[in-house]
């Protein structure tokens, strides 16, 4: 199909497509009869919902989507390194951590939490350098206010992991498996800060019912 | 203090800090003896710890911070109503979600799911939008493919809720909660986001073991 029929059957603008294409998120489209016409397929409408879904819902930035899907193209990197890519691409400031106390002492605590649970605890790692932050970060703003979330969460995301894992084991074509995987974890995060949100406001009325009016 | 010494204190540079005050995020320092000085407390310390935080690690926009804030220093607004518009404020581009059946759909799935848990369940809360549009985009790219992973992410994500509001419940002091309660929602995305990531590598390498070479 042509660049304009590619833009009626997935709804985004040609404009945007151009843009797309030009900073290397979707694929050029094949040069057929006519050199002055590209033919795009099935291929391309996948590929554009794929990018929509990362900038609109994901909220990645192009720079990351292009890195995000460089990995994923390429077979020798392996699926959850790609992943991992996603907590450092979506960063926004990324400024380089502090070497002072609360640094150490967070990668030292993360570094026991991951070997009590049996976690991957690859040094440079972005998504274990991200836990190190956070975690030195909440401990100098708010001292050791933070430290009790950490158990509990990790027991958490072990099910959401498992959850995840389910749901990308039962697909055999390996395509739909890396896209469910990156749909599901970047659009995951979203979804379960969201979650999140409703359930604190659930726990916080039940343990802090509000005052009946007259 | 001085500007010179609260940049001293804290770290962040005095542009900076001239910033933020430009922006809102940070009240102008007290007028006292001399009219072209102004004097920061330990106030101004906490707050600049918080900005820092927000904007640095919890990766809000400026825009979003200051909107954040200002509920914060607004005792009218709840406290969950303050972090549940921190979904709305760290959404990039939110455009409009389209009116179609995926749209519709998802919303009646998303109501049953919170009814079925004794949910809180507001239209128009932005934590509600975000949980619809989100479930709304996975199904336009991978069809019913994420369908299955609802339902572990809110038992999930219970738990989480339940050790954030664990941690807030045993502060008394005021300032300290609402601190606390920003703090770890905004940053407690990120760490879950990253802590998922490891999870899953984890998760991924044992379901699927690498081939050992020879």
């Amino acid at each position: 199909m042509r660049m304009a029929e590619l833009s009626r059957t997935t709804g985004v603008p040609v404009a945007t497509i151009k843009y797309y294409v030009r900073e290397g998120l979707l694929p050029r489209g094949e040069v057929t009869t006519s050199p002055n016409q590209a033919d795009y397929g099935d291929r391309h409408v996948r590929r554009l919902a794929l990018v929509r879904s990362l900038v609109e819902v994901g909220g990645l930035s192009i720079a990351a989507v292009r890195a995000t899907l460089a990995a994923v193209d390429d077979p020798a990197v392996p699926l959850h390194d790609t992943l991992g890519m996603t907590i450092e691409a979506g960063d926004p400031a990324s400024t380089p951590a502090p070497d002072d106390d609360a640094q150490r002492a967070a990668e030292a605590r993360v570094d026991e939490l991951l070997a009590k649970h049996g976690w991957s605890n690859r040094p440079g790692a972005p998504a274990r350098q991200a836990v190190i932050d956070v975690v030195a970060t909440m401990s100098r703003v708010t001292g050791t206010r933070l430290d009790s979330v950490l158990e509990p969460y990790v027991e958490a995301v072990a099910a959401i992991a498992e959850a995840d894992l389910d749901t990308v084991s039962a697909l055999s074509d390996v395509e739909e498996r890396v896209e469910t995987a990156l749909v599901g974890t970047v659009l995951g995060d979203r979804l379960i800060a969201a979650l999140r949100r409703i359930a604190q406001e659930t726990v916080s009325a039940r343990r802090f019912p509000p005052r009946e009016t007259l």
